[in-house]
């Protein structure tokens, strides 16, 4: 049969022991060097256990374990020098374990296979990443809701689909993110419960086949829970940079966190925002150890960048202000009506109707005479003028998470307590 | 051994000849019903070349034909009963043939496999839904085309990184969007040119296992499409999104596009913008007919509305000019020196300092006097009072794709042309 | 200016007072009206609550009560009228409300948006659905970890990357995969604790913009877990689907789950299989009501089809223990040297060496003689004959996890009394 | 107001000047700096321009091309260094410049904008790398045309839904994926039909704000193709993948594109295979210069191995045809009936009978006597032994695109034909 005489009868480019764009495009040392910490603290781990189920001999483990010393050394000084053939940092910190210590170095593999050594790593890996993590996030949080604590005072539009829906509190919008970040923290602790069990199967000298799709499922829910602390960021991002247009002009940001342009001199751009905003939607969807740092190192720039820019940005409490306008109280003039006697859905229409004259006048809202509003309903009377306060609007809302100042106060509270219990 | 004695052995629930539930999820007859025309269409063709490579008589085929005009009667009437076992439309339109002309109904399928049908049906069905949209898109531009013509003198900032940069004019902005909709149309008719070659290996009576697989990948293709067409509708949602905020004012939709809330009387939302931007990025990564169809109603609904919101929005002229700043002509102020031969980063750089002085005046960059700018470069002169025309601004650029009248009208009539030909 | 004067300068279709198909784009009634049973659950709440609260009164209460029990029994029957201005369930039940009470029906609506309505019935809606989704994945679990039961003492090769590695269980097989399941239900408890919490700031009458996105994170999250269970689900079809090829002939599925082909009489395909298969990846990144939906429905049929597919299907046993073949012992083979005194290094590349002869000369390698080995190593001895022995290998991997008939069984024993623990 | 005090109120992390975190994470030099040659291309040309333009004099332009020609020999002798201010290759290369020929260095970026920087070198980029990916993706069907065309003779089972469905050459099968990378090839081409026009408004010194768009919707098509083009060597691997198991053993890799286990002395694994198969669907959705770079190094790598792993492997030809069996020309068996004037459903249920009573009496098909056929239908006669040729079933198929050994040479052709004109 043709195809069995040779390599070389279809014109394919040549083809040596083992193809190099091959072997290029399969190496992981590039990436997953980082690991060379928790490798070396696994493989001592091991070769404990080793002895105890009389695989190695005291003497050899002493051996191994001072080599692994070693090899410890040398990546912690940045001395420690790849070699061609060193794949991946298991294949690395083996080789140069061999060349310490000799033919024992051997002995270290007996019944682990390299997908186990890359489960372990992982798992131990994987668990100081969520530690680290956790603490950016709670720093966040922190800052996110001390800010809220000074800085309650201010009101701004609180916004739906981009139009301004109702007054809020400043704070108010800030402890909405803060919320949504805190319960990340809760799903990192869950994911962390999944990592700390021992795998079934990770017995001492079993050999078992799933325990690497297990390490895989756990990395994808690690990538799952990444994805969804980037959205809630790029959401809070989002707004960020609305406020920072020239038309809102709610806040600015400091210019450590912002960039110019290289023809426009005016510019100043809000790039720290449109990075954080950029980076939701970006790690989906693989379930490698590359997808796992790469999620790793994007979260953790992103909650340290989130912090700075919350920590540093200024505020324009005039114009966050003098963006509240009448019409935002709109529903408050049909409560007024509710409280009347009229069904809401009517007071509603009516409050409608009010916001249609006074367009069609081209004035406020507030200007409408009681005459002007009686035409809508009789039960208008000289006490509406007493709907025109926004700091009595956000009031009303005083229940839990609403905007109320007291409302609000008791949130930041519950978040200080929150933090509290969770840095314990 | 256990399990080959029965089938109930462990628990699961009843299972009688066929699942019900796997049927139910199997079927397709609730979405690929409306390939019935094509379905038809093409078995008509299919039973003539059966004829001529004398695998059914002339009578055979006449039944047949008959059979299936009664066939399309029922469906153009809406008359046609969908029966419990007809899992898809090739099955249904076989089973009524049937029951019209009986025994000869079986002869149609020779030769031809199910994939064979769906493959030559689903080819039918797009090079028809690559007409429609075709059509849309182009109605879409055209209309977008003719706005710009008449707008044409109305000036606006240009954003980048959602910060003003230099003033352009509106109909420039139109028609950037204009463009990226013209090569949409033109990929379309890439594919179209695919879709009409046809397909290796569909010879009359050939069985190719492969040729389903070759209808997938177009079918991928223009799921691609559709994708890339829906971002570009998406990102010009975005800016009318954020044009008609209360903070930019720059444009209004009218009643029919927007819709209110239940709850805040004065709201007025742009639900058809964020409609639109809310499809981009939806159809990706399957690859099934369900898919296509999919898209298609999307990218089918989103050119209409997109049409809709663009030919009845209001400009509100004043805002847009009014947002334009003298800040947005330090480009134009470094331009100045360039002219008078200082290279332009350092001019860039002078231009910049001129920003930071007005600034810290609480002064339009414009207000400057030449002895505030003399105090960053000694070329400045009274003559630079020239640089604050925002229409002059726009006039240097004359280039094909610029911003100058000039050179927008050139576009225009590059459309008007190019519509033109697409049209024929 | 000219934009101004008028709908219809620039040629756009015809535009009444709303855009039909924007119309019929936004409406979510076709997907929506399964919130029927909730959204009225909700209302009757909360019109106990705007009692409490003064809003309404007893009488006005008892109205609005007796009404929506008359709108529920419509639904139950099936005779509820979906109108044209029903655009989602909401506005459709009001609309009923109002018809049959009046004006009262109005009233329900104090303080409440609809997307305080929209949250609460996707809340109360989602307690539900986790209810029957994790009930059907624990009948799932159960069917797998009986059928373990029943057929513990079947061998059959384990895989990795698709190629033979070592023998194992089928039992084996089929628990890793309940384990991957079972932490799924697990995930789902974790979401369930998340939906049951209160949403700060969802008080009796409250308005809280944030409240919906609250929502919209938690579909998410249940999205999130959606794909994660199918691509479980979708890693065990896909090696169903290669066991049942011809070539591995390991199972039959019956035909309840086989279908056939329209063109070739012999075909049966695994048809439930490959459903189930390509559900994976299907849920991801869409963050709405119709996504919830789709990802309810799809994980619901997936779980039954895999419960009717694993309990029905034949296990072909002399098939699977006929695919062991010695070179898959070779792992054995290099432990029989370590346990002579060489290290696992060594002996491994003794073994490799040991199936490199045996494929020189076309033999097993359990063939090999003792000379043969001892080419390879003198550690080679007449005991070497044990090690060919499928069921004494499997035995070897006695740890928790492994393949071995203790451990097998404590982790079906550990599966039964976890099952019992979640069913209470 | 609290928050313009100062920026340090809410106990962030300390702030400088600007981020280091932001910047790094900014920064693109990293990946960037492979623009390095089209980076001093498009300057060079970009300065002629001014030259022309009259922005530049003579003597000034001549400064900044040799100055640029030096910069280039630090590059390509890898002697350029990278300084710590060097964010993206742009601004490292003015830098040094700068460094080289001093102030008139700052007039090559005259009404350039960064962003117009940045689009013409990602155009420039492109171009280069839509040839060399080219001519990779002909150098693999040339090989896949050449094997197919030595190889004809070998027979092998077609699969639908991985079960065995007809017949077929193997050529047919490697043909059809080298359609599929043919049709890629020609995509490629009308991507660069798109690349090669010059961008609307790219005028010598204009500066168009919607320039950088335009590049990332062409860089975003050329993620597409590029997604789809591993698309279709992902199917192609998978179907060797599973060729190359022990239970098909239809394929052998040589060493060169397979490895062994750490743990398995006998395992060899097609990691090449896994490799391309797992990068598909790798790089959607995002749409800067890093995916652009990362889509092609992907490609690049993935279009070579599969050169090398199609032109190196060892095609098992009696284990191919070893797994045709007689149930695979039930189709045919089908056929015979209709050619005896059988309509074709019922000849197919005719022919699924026979495979039952085959099944049922557990022999092959062929082996059923006449008489045993007769019992299904009186049709069948003594001739009906000539169906069982595998050879005469392929010849069946001899229309464009079959299996025939006549059609499949007449595709060899076109396709040497087409690749003869791709080269041009």
């Amino acid at each position: 049969m043709a195809s069995s005489e040779g390599n070389k009868l279809w014109g394919g480019r040549f083809v040596g022991n083992a193809d190099p764009i091959l072997e290029k495009f399969n190496a992981s040392i590039s990436y997953d060097q980082r690991l060379w910490e928790v490798d070396i603290k696994g493989s001592k781990a091991y070769v404990k256990a080793l002895q105890k189920a009389g695989l190695v001999t005291q003497n050899e483990m002493e051996q191994i374990l001072t080599g692994l010393d070693k090899v410890f050394d040398e990546w912690s000084k940045g001395e420690f020098k790849i070699k061609p053939g060193d794949e991946d940092i298991h294949t690395a910190n083996e080789r140069r374990l061999k060349e310490f210590i000799g033919d024992p170095a051997g002995k270290l593999h007996t019944g682990r296979s390299r997908n186990d050594q890359v489960a372990t790593d992982a798992r131990l890996w994987l668990r100081d990443a969520i530690t680290t993590l956790k603490e950016l996030a709670l720093q966040l949080i922190s800052t996110m809701v001390e800010r809220a604590a000074v800085e309650i005072e201010i009101l701004c539009p609180g916004y739906t689909h981009m139009q301004r829906a109702q007054p809020i509190r400043w704070s108010h919008w800030i402890l909405s993110h803060a919320a949504a970040l805190s319960r990340d923290v809760e799903r990192l602790e869950d994911i962390r419960k999944r990592v700390n069990v021992m795998p079934l199967g990770s017995g001492a000298i079993a050999g078992n086949p799933f325990n690497i799709d297990r390490e895989l499922l756990r990395q994808a829910e690690f990538l799952f829970w990444g994805s969804m602390c980037l959205t809630h960021l790029s959401k809070m991002a989002e707004d960020l940079i609305l406020y920072s247009t020239k038309e809102f002009s709610f806040i600015t940001l400091t210019d450590a966190y912002s960039t110019g342009s290289s023809l426009m001199p005016q510019k100043k751009n809000a790039d720290s925002l449109e990075l954080i905003r950029s980076k939701a939607g970006r790690v989906f969807g693989r379930e490698d150890k590359e997808a796992m740092f790469d999620t790793y190192d994007t979260v953790h720039a992103v909650l340290q960048v989130a912090t700075g820019v919350i920590s540093t940005l200024k505020v324009n409490q005039p114009a966050m202000e003098g963006a509240l306008s009448p019409d935002m109280l709109a529903t408050d003039l049909a409560y007024y009506l509710v409280r009347k006697g009229m069904p809401f859905r009517e007071a509603h229409s009516c409050a409608g109707k009010a916001v249609y004259i006074a367009e069609s006048k081209n004035i406020h809202l507030s200007k409408l005479t009681v005459e002007d509003l009686q035409t809508v309903s009789p039960l208008f009377d000289k006490d509406v003028s007493s709907v025109w306060d926004y700091t009595k609007s956000v009031e009303q809302y005083s229940a839990p998470g609403g905007t109320a100042r007291s409302s609000v106060t008791a949130q930041i509270e519950h978040f200080r307590t929150w933090l509290q219990a969770q840095k314990q």
